[in-house]
């Protein structure tokens, strides 16, 4: 029997317009299968998410690296963060500028740190420090976002994700996002608050996104977790659980999800969530709606 | 039978030096003694917090408000949360300058804004617009920190808090610190952090203190409220089980909480927790070691 693993991607939540979403099922869907052959050869859980992140945050399709959009000062901030199950080391990015890919200055976080979460100035010092890809000309290199992406930001919202079993049995989680529109400067999210809007353990990787401050005040990655270690909930039943308790807050959103049994869960109580699932077992489906 | 009260603060856990802590103690059973007066007057707890962690940052005795210390860069940069259990509202700054009391201004995120967490140049700006008092020389006004209080900063942690449960059933926990000294620019620990250094909910209020990134990586403050939701442990229990899991992690401190019950809890695992506990059955206690 092949070894087990098991990926989830997502590229958002929130208001989706009943258009037609092929151009990024069609990314997700490219974006899985090479995903998918790097946990098969044998990558490790986080080098993956990594990856894949950075891949959605470079297509500029969502609403997260060069599809980010500026806050009310007209500056791009962006924010991220990654978790590693087995060590719950963890790194995240807030209101970072200046730098094409905020996942891989969480990584550098994470990994050239003994910090988890830097902010402004000291994210971008260390990036730059990490000899990161910069982005010189903002209005330039993001200004370049489809006009569908742009009018789904508001008032909504836009995050990518990913979530991962590696077959080494190791857990792993990252999300990126540029934020919703017209937000107001150095307003911090869920995506790189460990515990709302990314989590990692031993029991499961979750990668969230939606009205952020909902998903902090649910502390909803890391209440998944919580639901299976202290409830003994099924995994099923802890991710759904987890958005409803987002929705009894007011909020709304979805989240992707793998347990260390392989097993993929995703959920939403928005009106859509763009996703792509598969896993050793011959899974292979994306979506965006129910 | 009076009407159900309990109220607990903490100035911070980490490296307790052998010397005698009178003075903080002085200050933690005045204060104690007041904000039990104002719970069993009626007050919220909500306003008890607040008005509690502004006493313990304007006091200068510990390593939050006054008492705060410098970046790599010379500068203050501080982190604050405040949050309501009744509701989940919550508000929180991070690495925010130039202001008095950075509860207050995560206060004003919660009351004024639709968001939970702003950092760096835009908490400053919502601190502003609240005509919160400033901090127009900080070399002056943080530079009178006693010279024990200054030792005890490295590389240790400083941190206050306090938890609260009112009258009227409502729990709510704030915190503020000033961070490790000798701190990156931008590093937010887990103070600001809804559900790792802070967090309130309808089953109890926790404000936590000690080496934040561990406190981020255990989600130690919500994970209180989860073992007790999830899985029916006792109050006691699920402190010393968050606790445990911090340390497991490699991390120490502290953290104080109290329940919807009106019981109250604290524990540490570094050499000393300074604290002070009161609830309307009678209790009056201070302490810093065992």
């Amino acid at each position: 029997m092949a070894k087990l693993w098991a990926l989830a991607l997502h590229g958002g939540a929130g208001p989706i317009f009943g258009r037609d979403y092929a151009p990024e099922e069609a990314h997700l869907g490219a974006l899985l299968k090479d995903g998918a052959a790097r946990l098969a050869a044998g990558e490790a859980a986080l080098d993956v998410v990594e990856a894949m992140v950075t891949a959605l945050e470079a297509s500029g399709l969502y609403v997260a690296g060069k599809g980010a959009s500026p806050n009310t000062a007209g500056q791009w901030e962006l924010d991220a963060a990654i978790m590693d199950g087995r060590t719950r080391r963890a790194g995240a990015v807030g209101a970072l500028q200046g730098f094409e890919s905020p996942v891989k200055a969480a990584r550098a976080v994470m990994e050239r740190t003994p910090n988890v979460l830097l902010v402004a100035g000291g994210a971008a010092t260390l990036a730059a420090s990490a000899n990161l890809a910069r982005v010189t000309d903002p209005k330039t290199y993001y200004g370049a976002v489809a006009e569908d992406t742009m009018q789904e930001q508001s008032p909504g919202m836009g995050t990518v994700g990913a979530v991962a079993l590696d077959q080494y049995g190791d857990l792993a989680a990252a999300t990126s996002t540029g934020g919703v529109l017209s937000k107001t400067p150095g307003r911090i999210g869920d995506t790189p608050i460990i515990g709302a809007g990314t989590w990692a353990d031993e029991r499961c990787a979750v990668s969230c996104t939606g009205l952020g401050e909902y998903f902090i005040r649910a502390n909803a990655a890391a209440d998944v977790s919580a639901r299976i270690r202290y409830g003994n909930q099924t995994f099923e039943k802890a991710v759904r659980g987890a958005l409803d308790d987002v929705k009894r807050l007011g909020g709304n959103g979805g989240m992707i999800a793998v347990s260390a049994c392989g097993e993929l869960a995703w959920g939403f109580n928005s009106s859509g969530l763009k996703r792509a699932l598969a896993d050793s077992r011959g899974r292979f489906e994306v979506g965006t709606f129910l």
